[in-house]
């Protein structure tokens, strides 16, 4: 598929992809609960106990037999002897006997014997070692039960559920505390420009720092994946080459980001179609901006070239390679499943008029103003490859391709940079 | 302040925490652009340079002195002779005279004496080494002069600013390859309760494996703090003042989780007013779950006395550890200024009558699903000190202390877990 193809919409985009790329299944590898935070269960996980393990008080007060407190009320308090209490930790030393109240603080274990606890606050104790009651309690009352928690053989978790903080507290409480889990993704970014140097290295006239390996490494990183940064390449073919021969065979995808040269494109479309097969499946998106993005497979994996000017590649890496990513890590995420956004959004009103090219969607950096109680989004804009367009901007709204742009005082949805 | 005071709102509870506690200047440390995501700029970063550092043409084409091209049109087009290309990355050979023209590709830097570029598509070249121009270009036309994206000598991050993908780009492109950043707050999680065993022990009856040490862990992680462990103490006074008096002097702050019995809590507060000054300033907060919330201060530090209750632990977090670790980290967030909120949240309508306790701000989880293109609210119930209960829901709203419940049908607003 060499030349240039059309651009295509941005859905058309992803759907083409689908359509010559599936993940495959993840590789797995084993953790510590300590280390398993955002991390992607590989299998099911299920309790091999019960929890909790035993009937537990879910008060301070006095385990008893609820029977024999029917019918205490304060006019006619039960009066039952107190044997003893239970230790926080430990099992009681011996079971209970009809008559008898055993004090027993929250969390503690239930003496063989007694199936409900009365609270400290409808007692009182009488000198002789006897315990009045004015309540009665009914059978289970302030008692959690083994197993209302989680039954063992129930499946505490699913395949694909990613691991927030109160589930590494759930694995801990049953006992499991290394987890099989989905490797991270690994996208490899490749640098390619002859203008570009390292950001430690005084450029010369004409040369410029590299600057897309930093963004670009930030937003893997926060996606939960792992950059690989294999370099800065001059615009020459056999290094590119090589770097993305290797690149395929070492990560989940491929991202060179580039100059936004004629020439430099072209020789990223070249290179993804010698390795070809089938190469280059989009030459092109209706994006602005980013609309000279390449999207090919190569090996079964999916190879990116990315327009060099920074807000682009963001734009872009949103767009596609988070995604991308997503799907890659393993994770099934039930809220997206419901259409709920995995980013921040915002409403906001339009601050000033802003046109769009139509026939393309249009990402527009914008910043927040809080004015009169409402949100006010103000249109950064700069000529194309500007760097801090970017850090001016809280966040992106998008102006559909079919709309010709937005009116000052129209609400727009912003989504927050991460 | 000895002995158990009244519970007091969550507001007022901060309010009280803030009259008693102004966290320090963060300490300060430098790290590499590539360590730097996250991070908070412990100073100003001013450009030492102007980004471009010269003019670049910022499309493919002819760099041209812009007077040779007034009046061009296809009835009557300029021609300039062909003096040459620049080559990316490189200055241009020799400056450009009158009459002539030089292909430049976008990003290449202009030659001396030219001052705008002509886009290719409207230009021709013609067999005698000359280039036919059918539009004229202003000066400046397709030029990004030197410091439009930033000047030397301008700001170009202010201290307490948190390091994003875009900003590590930015810093990349104007040679700042280590920053001046903020260490980050670290939180001391103590363990107590005589029934806790580490979680990868098998418990004995009575016993329980540790739960909150990793919820906290984790929870303190996602707020880009770091979690320090001192472990699992039983109910005894000497180990845990140590361990506390250990964690003072090591953290930035502290959190005690514990049973929830009331001689745990007992303790926890002892503790604190022991080692005081103030010690206890809060003992309880009407907040439903985490009630028994202790909230002092020692040797300068916030130290937290938490229930053992999960769920308490993760709405205790939210309310009053989040917010105190990222005051602690000095981040100056600017949409939090705006009131933007730092998570996500979506709005649903609840799926049943739930009525709370009055008096109390009720933290109710609640599963999400979708029907009928909305989003509905499930409360996930549970007795107090379950632990899936949290693993269930999706996120939770807040039932306001002065409401008594949430009808059926009535919208809500749902704060996604991270």
């Amino acid at each position: 598929m060499l030349g240039r193809s059309k651009a295509v919409g941005v859905g058309e985009a992803l759907g083409i992809l689908r359509s010559h790329y599936t993940p495959p299944e993840p590789g797995r590898e084993e953790v510590s609960l300590h280390e398993a935070l955002g991390r992607v269960l590989a299998a099911d996980i299920i309790s091999q106990i019960p929890l909790p393990e035993f009937p537990r008080s879910s008060m301070d007060g006095y385990a008893v037999f609820s029977a024999d407190t029917f019918g205490a009320s304060e006019q006619i308090p039960a009066y039952l002897k107190l044997a003893g209490e239970v230790v926080m930790g430990e099992a009681a030393l011996h079971p209970i006997s009809h008559g008898e109240a055993i004090a027993i603080p929250t969390g503690g274990m239930l003496p063989d014997g007694a199936d409900a606890v009365v609270m400290l606050e409808h007692t009182q104790t009488l000198d002789a070692g006897e315990l009045e009651i004015i309540r009665p309690v009914a059978p289970g009352e302030n008692v959690v039960q083994p197993g209302d928690d989680i039954k063992a053989g129930e499946v505490a978790f699913t395949r694909g559920h990613m691991l927030r903080p109160q589930d590494l507290g759930a694995l801990a409480g049953i006992g499991t505390t290394r987890v099989p889990v989905f490797k991270r993704p690994k996208l490899a970014i490749i640098n390619t420009g002859s203008e570009i140097v390292p950001a430690d290295r005084t450029p010369r006239p004409g040369q410029v720092r590299d600057v897309n390996s930093y963004t670009l490494a930030g937003l893997v990183r926060l996606a939960g994946a792992i950059p690989v940064l294999k370099g800065i390449f001059r615009d020459e073919y056999g290094p590119i080459r090589e770097a993305v021969e290797s690149a395929i065979s070492e990560c989940d995808a491929v991202a060179l980001t580039g100059g936004s040269s004629v020439g430099n494109q072209d020789l990223t479309a070249k290179i993804i179609n010698d390795l070809g097969n089938p190469g280059v499946i989009v030459h092109g998106v209706s994006v602005k901006p980013g609309k000279p993005v390449i999207i090919g497979v190569v090996g079964g994996k999916p190879v990116f070239g990315l327009p060099g000017h920074p807000v682009a590649v963001a734009v872009c890496f949103n767009l596609f390679l988070r995604p991308l990513l997503k799907e890659i890590s393993g994770e099934i995420d039930p809220l997206e499943h419901m259409g709920i956004s995995g980013v921040r959004v915002v409403e906001a009103r339009m601050a000033r008029n802003y046109s769009s090219v139509p026939g393309r969607e249009d990402h527009l950096g914008v910043m927040l103003k809080k004015g009169d109680d409402e949100l006010w989004a103000y249109p950064v804009l700069g000529k194309s490859g500007l760097i801090f367009t970017l850090v001016k901007a809280h966040g992106t709204t998008v102006i559909p391709a079919d709309r010709p742009g937005i009116a000052k005082g129209e609400k727009v949805i912003v989504r927050l940079f991460d």
